[in-house]
């Protein structure tokens, strides 16, 4: 463009700090659930920073906040965006960088009296953490079409109240339409990586490949429950021992399988759960994520036959129910492609990766072509108070941001 | 003998229906708590028909009950007993089997009008089953004098009450000494099996060969909460997993110990027991029993080798407390096999089988020879109100007990 932008990260910081006094709680975390009095605080303040930036705000019927840069053709805008609510014990950085990182493109842009040939909007996307109102990526799902408004706002939440009444209540229920496919060039969401692999691996960012997708199982075997001294082995149908044989098989998948395959057995809990005698009924759950829908599939039927067999040869019942199923999401790869090549170019040690939470991006990734730049999360740690990422890696993020923002928006 | 001694069974069914009556629950069952009105009631039924059949009965300090019937020389006696207390939710047949079957004995001397050469105990120990006092087997421990009368009284139970209170308060705090060497000649115990192995086999006698050893150990498994979807498989460490490892390693073990030895992972608790977080921590229980000594040793230390290794490899911490530790009792090998032969000259289907709970007989055996007759419980279902054994099976160990008592007793 020739024109000489500069990302100032100080002042990112900066606006982080800010936004996370609002909700603050010990230990320098933030509690904004969506909706909440302390939502709509964060919301006035980041939507007043929209305006001082000369952006033209619109709250749809969700909540959603779109402020727009105008551009030299009246094109779909280049979106930046993420969200502002967070988790009960949650962090500064979650949702927040990837907002106020936005406001950050902007004002460099009009430090340096830029005008792109795309307009440029930041979003914040309403409910995106779900920790009040179920489902979570709310907003972003609404925006894209994929959840119909009216059952959105009629949702009720943990604490009875509905998602419709909220809104109107701290004002945010606007009136910019949703229901048709959103006009956007392209979407770019910085965020935080929650997760260890950038940190432990001593890089600065990530190119994110897509979102994994999930498959969550309970599985319910029923057994009988018998003495632990005076029934053989061989007469024994022992619940628990099928769930650890399903708990130990669950490691052995994800090994055989590699990849980006991942497998927890979470939650695993025996009845009558006594030392002497043999359990009668164990429920555990297996959590399979992968970044591919046919090694994801090939996982979830492998663990099923497994299940199923071992069940057999322990003479017990076995159930199973989904509790969730996404498809992964990959993102654009030209995109992906851009993220890698502009943080090489500008010097930040990088490497792909998969999302393994999911993003507002994996909604927009629906109606446009869509990326993440992921910085780091130290220790790996998020929802949590304790959540951090270097001053340096936001500076670095925000910079592969504005570069990639650019070039989309001419 | 040459004398015509007759067993009568239904006599024997009639006595422990009528004792079933004492402390009756819905279902068939019978609460009798040790040292509770109920145990009280059913102590005095006892202890009538104990005078009903011209037994001397004597009380000792910890209320066990003995009653004489004299034999022609003023030698050791042949004892034959059980318990009468039950558990919560207890059936007909456990302990009070023992005692009603010695009273049967009695009754077949006294109707043949035979006198043996030793005289003829039948006993009932107090708190066998150890459900409102620690530790169970209490009224034995103490009667072999492995137990002073003074801890023993001085235990306070599930309800506040002391033992030594509620024995004055039901009136069975004794005068008989405790603290020496009982003289007893042999002891012999009649008891349902209170596992599955004679009722699956068809057997009607098990010579129980002798009591197994138990070795309780728990684990604590400490590993680090984690982001099922965020972190790669190679950076877990995964409490659960360790735990499932053990469980399945437990039964593994058992198969490769072959022979009577037991393993059984009953309770396994992991937290937070989230679905999508890799558990922190694991506390599971690992059940071993065996009947020979080096094996169960053998047992634990490979258990114990496999912990530590499988908690290495995935880098979590482990921690084991013994939460109980007792050897194998063997009974006297002569007196086993006089119960099979026994059993077989009677025409019986018998087997050998170990005891995989404790009995009062473990403990007679350290002052004197002592053995078991198991007679199949009905699907191996006991501590319940579901417990039963058929009168043709109680008929046949009563006249097994029968024949061996008078053997003994010359």
């Amino acid at each position: 463009m020739g024109i000489d932008l500069r990302f100032v990260g100080e002042r990112l910081s900066s606006r982080l700090a800010r936004l996370g006094e609002v909700g603050a709680i010990p230990g320098g975390g933030v509690a904004r659930l969506a909706l909440s009095d302390a939502d709509k605080a964060g919301r006035d303040l980041v939507v007043s920073w929209m305006r001082e930036l000369g952006l033209a705000v619109t709250i749809d019927g969700i909540g959603n906040a779109v402020g727009v840069r105008k551009g030299k053709e009246d094109l779909p805008p280049v979106m930046v965006g993420s969200h502002i609510d967070t988790v009960r014990t949650g962090g500064r950085y979650d949702g927040n960088l990837g907002v106020l990182a936005g406001l950050e493109v902007v004002a460099a842009l009009n430090d340096a009296g830029a005008v792109t040939r795309r307009p440029l909007a930041v979003a914040f996307f309403t409910n995106e953490e779900g920790s009040r109102f179920q489902p979570d990526m709310m907003g972003s799902l609404v925006y894209v079409g994929r959840l119909p408004l009216e059952r959105a706002l009629a949702t009720v939440g943990i604490d009875g109240a509905s998602v419709g009444d909220e809104l109107r209540r701290i004002g945010y229920a606007g009136g910019a339409p949703t229901g048709g496919t959103p006009r956007v060039h392209a979407y770019v969401e910085l965020h935080i990586e929650q997760g260890p692999v950038l940190d432990s691996e001593g890089c600065t960012i990530g190119a994110v490949e897509g979102v994994q997708g999930i498959s969550w199982t309970e599985f319910t075997v029923t057994g009988q429950a018998n003495h632990a001294g005076t029934t053989p082995m061989r007469m024994r149908h022992d619940a628990g021992l099928v769930a650890a044989e399903i708990a130990t098989f669950a490691r052995r998948l994800a090994r055989e399988l590699g990849g980006h395959q991942v497998a927890t057995v979470g939650s695993l809990t025996l009845s009558p759960n006594l030392v002497n005698v043999v359990a009668q009924r164990a429920v555990l759950t297996v959590d399979l994520r992968n970044t591919d829908e046919r090694a994801l599939e090939e996982a979830e039927s492998r663990l099923f036959a497994f299940a199923e067999q071992a069940a057999a040869a322990e003479g017990v019942g076995i159930a199973r129910r989904a509790l969730a199923r996404f498809e992964p999401v990959a993102f654009a790869p030209e995109l992906v492609a851009r993220v890698e090549a502009i943080a090489r170019e500008l010097g930040y040690r990088t490497r792909r990766l998969p999302s393994g939470a999911g993003h507002d991006a994996q909604m927009l990734a629906s109606v446009c072509p869509a990326c993440m730049i992921f910085v780091p999360s130290s220790r790996g740690v998020s929802h949590n108070v304790e959540e951090f990422t270097t001053p340096a890696d936001l500076d670095a993020g925000g910079k592969v941001l504005l570069r990639l923002v650019c070039e989309l928006a001419g």
